[in-house]
């Protein structure tokens, strides 16, 4: 059975065991992973977790598509192992070590990390670690649920070593890899519509530098999505009314493909359009594909879908997998400086979803630090779509943590996006599109349509005390403007009747 | 010798006054001028403001290109007719009463307005003001020195003046015309090279629409630019040494084309090549082209130079026109919307190099808002370039107000451009490439390499305490997080010895 997937004779001889393979991985390696939520090497992290349990000293820089699997960084860093994480990650053992300072950590835009290493700003690329479907008859490779940056990491890296999936048999074809070319004298990305394919259905690979081939049994464990709540149902619900209305108005074309960020809010709102009568047949030019876009083409609503990666549930995957054949033909998953690149976004006029920690009442928004300073996840793609996006909105539930801590804040603690990025901001309370307003407009209607009624008298008393003690384009009294951020850290809850005077 | 410029002869009959002409512009008009720097109209806000000065009462929303002269956003301010003005201005009465909340101000990435304003965001365009170098025999229209975002508001409007500029006889085949499709299906903008030109010399029009042409013998009054200083040409060397470094280090191709923002500290970057001996045959690929430009193309130096408008001098100016058979071969003014194109910018690969107001240790980047609210400009092109450049750069001298404000603060108190967006920071006290370092590792650079020597201690005992009593990813005590801006505010220095505890 192996052989029928390492289809290329000659490195049928490099098949190993994954204590062998790893011994080309020691301190100071620079490993470059396959990954991107699904699609993650499994047997080598665990080996390296295995030696440093026998009390082997060493680190690695550990480099991926996005975020993995506890597999990966949640056991390498708790054992450790890991000098340096780039780019996205959401693992919480990881997170607590990159907030002490003793896992260093970049963020980056994912769009742009693949011509980064390619211009060798990562440093060398000594090993690539990368899950496959199947090596093809001329030595290339098939990867698995998610492509990544696992095209550019195989092209640059001096060794490579494979593990073949067991579980991933049929997705020959539903990959289109495509590596563009570096500036200065590049043509464009040919893409102009969702569904074209413009590359090869394999990742090309010079098979001298494979050192290692693998086997595995393992599964990717991709976070489970928990079905949409009231919150998450009503802010779907906010978005296709207004999406509806402005095609209606004529402002936006019927069939502008649709993005939505990763994660339940995110998930919801695509399985909105199941009860939804008004789109019919849908393109989705997204990062990640999770559940919800299965159900979507199973109901005949999706024309194409167009990520890097497939994370789905136990139960969806087993779905994918045993009808493959018709879903092929409705899923591309491409290399992520293609899923994500502004050129490809703006041309198409993705209507951009992403989410957010918390947002201010002017629209600026952080997406990735709790109070400003602990790291929750990276910035991923967010900013690539927002940005590029034909209209791009902001959505989350007005509250956290019970309702002890409000998303909507004078100013955010941190920002990843300028509200010049944010078109749309949507909780479950409303939907204040801040195209038309000044900012002052804008903290007047985030403020009454958005914010959680528990919090609307305090936002409401400190803006008017800013407008009238300090003014201003975007008015704020910077000694305050924490004030609910730090009356959470003292005492867990940010809720009060009124801006302390 | 009006006859030699309006060649259509129809609309040789539409010769009339600027009195006449501005009837068509009364209470509640929405009017689309030209005028990107430099291009302007400048006889018929000059006569809305006589007609306010003679008692009349009323109020336009303008649109531009991006800011103008004092003829402009100066005097219109002053005599309160604007209710509405998008997007960039740079004018000191228009932020006053901006700043003030009675005109009502929203800025945009300038890329992404012509699009916005195609579909429909801006409400009607209702009459256009045209400055023009002549009408084309078959009634087309040849701007002046900007395009900004005049071919949209020429193809939108309902009704049309042109004042014809008695002293810019022969620009024609300086432009380059083309208005992309909007989405979702459209191809992509075929520019390669910097000198690539795609559309045509001239903006389409439709003739029937023009209702009146006036002729005028008003100048451009751009900005003027002083020679650069000795903190502004100690910032040129740093970004020239780092860039000849990296590409001799083979992390970064020779021939990247530059840009460059608008400004004195801009300009005297690029005017650091004029001294160089490693650049021989550079591209600029910017959005305003300054005087710099124009000594580099003397001196052999600029292979292609393209924008979106010439803003120069008065003795630049004269010597452009009297020699522009030379300069056209090598200039290009483009539609803001090519210009700043993120698809051209990411394509070509471009080194992007832009102001701020300041800067905070992490990177991220205020350009708009002084001390957090009062808006100083709008954000213009800077985030189009910075977010799509191959390497982008922020440039700022480390203080400002002779020494009483530091540009390098513990958080900016406005972010227009995020840490994402940043790849190196300069001042003239160092260079900073933030790419391989974590944000703990930026602050203490920043710190030492970037900031004055008057405020170090005190920017160091800030970043010590906060990684003391706070941690994570990025440390920060928010509730003093603004403490040297507060000390601004209240005693006009931000000098102490150190953090306050």
């Amino acid at each position: 059975m192996l052989a029928d997937r390492v289809r290329y004779k000659p490195l049928q001889d490099k098949i190993n065991d994954p204590a062998t393979a790893a011994e080309h991985i020691q301190d100071g390696t620079n490993l470059f992973i396959s990954g991107f939520t699904a699609g993650y090497p499994k047997l080598i992290p665990r080996e390296l977790v295995r030696r440093s349990e026998n009390g082997e000293d060493f680190k690695i820089n550990l480099f991926a598509g996005a975020s993995t699997g506890d597999m990966v960084d949640g056991k390498l860093a708790r054992a450790d192992l890991v000098a340096w994480r780039r780019p996205y990650m959401s693992d919480k053992f990881m997170r607590e070590k990159i907030n002490l300072g003793k896992i260093a950590f970049k963020d980056d835009h994912l769009s742009q990390l693949s011509a980064k290493v390619r211009a060798g700003q990562w440093g060398q690329c000594d090993v690539a670690v990368v899950e496959a479907a199947a090596i093809t008859e001329q030595g290339h490779l098939i990867p698995t649920m998610s492509v990544g940056n696992t095209p550019t990491y195989v092209q640059k890296a001096n060794k490579i070593i494979i593990e073949i999936s067991a579980n991933s048999p049929k997705l020959e074809g539903i990959h289109d890899i495509f590596i563009p070319e570096d500036p200065p004298y590049r043509m464009p990305i040919p893409i102009y519509r969702t569904v074209d394919r413009i590359g090869k259905p394999f990742i090309a690979m010079d098979p001298d530098r494979v050192v290692a081939i693998l086997f595995s049994t393992e599964q990717d464990h991709c976070p489970i999505f928990t079905p949409p709540n009231a919150a998450a149902s009503r802010i779907a619900e906010y978005i296709l009314d207004f999406v509806h209305h402005e095609i209606k108005k004529d402002r936006m074309p019927s069939s502008l493909p649709w993005q939505a960020g990763v994660g339940d809010v995110a998930n919801a709102v695509l399985s909105g359009f199941l009860k939804d009568n008004n789109f019919h047949s849908i393109d989705i030019y997204s990062e990640v594909l999770q559940d919800s876009v299965l159900d979507l083409i199973d109901l005949g609503k999706v024309r194409a879908a167009s990520g890097s990666a497939l994370t789905l549930s136990e139960k969806a995957r087993e779905r994918f997998l045993n009808d493959i054949d018709r879903y092929r033909d409705k899923v591309v998953l491409r290399p992520v400086e293609i899923s994500n690149a502004p050129e490809v976004i703006r041309r198409l006029g993705v209507i951009a979803i992403n989410t957010a920690i918390e947002v201010d009442i002017y629209g600026q928004v952080n997406s990735t630090h709790v109070m400003g300073t602990q790291l929750m996840n990276g910035i991923g793609g967010s900013g690539d779509f927002l940005r590029n996006g034909a209209v791009s909105m902001i959505v989350t539930p007005s509250t956290a943590k019970g309702g002890l801590i409000s998303a909507i804040v004078p100013m955010v603690s941190h920002v990843d996006h300028s509200e010049h990025s944010v078109d749309v901001v949507v909780t479950e309370y409303g939907l204040v599109d801040t195209r038309p307003l000044t900012p002052r407009q804008v903290a007047e209607q985030i403020i009454k349509k958005c914010a959680h009624p528990d919090f609307r008298d305090q936002l409401w008393d400190y803006y008017q005390r800013a407008v009238r003690e300090r003014g201003g384009h975007e008015p704020h009294i910077l000694e305050k403007v924490f004030f609910m951020h730090q009356r959470f850290l003292e005492s867990g809850d940010m809720r009060v009747k009124a801006f302390p005077s």
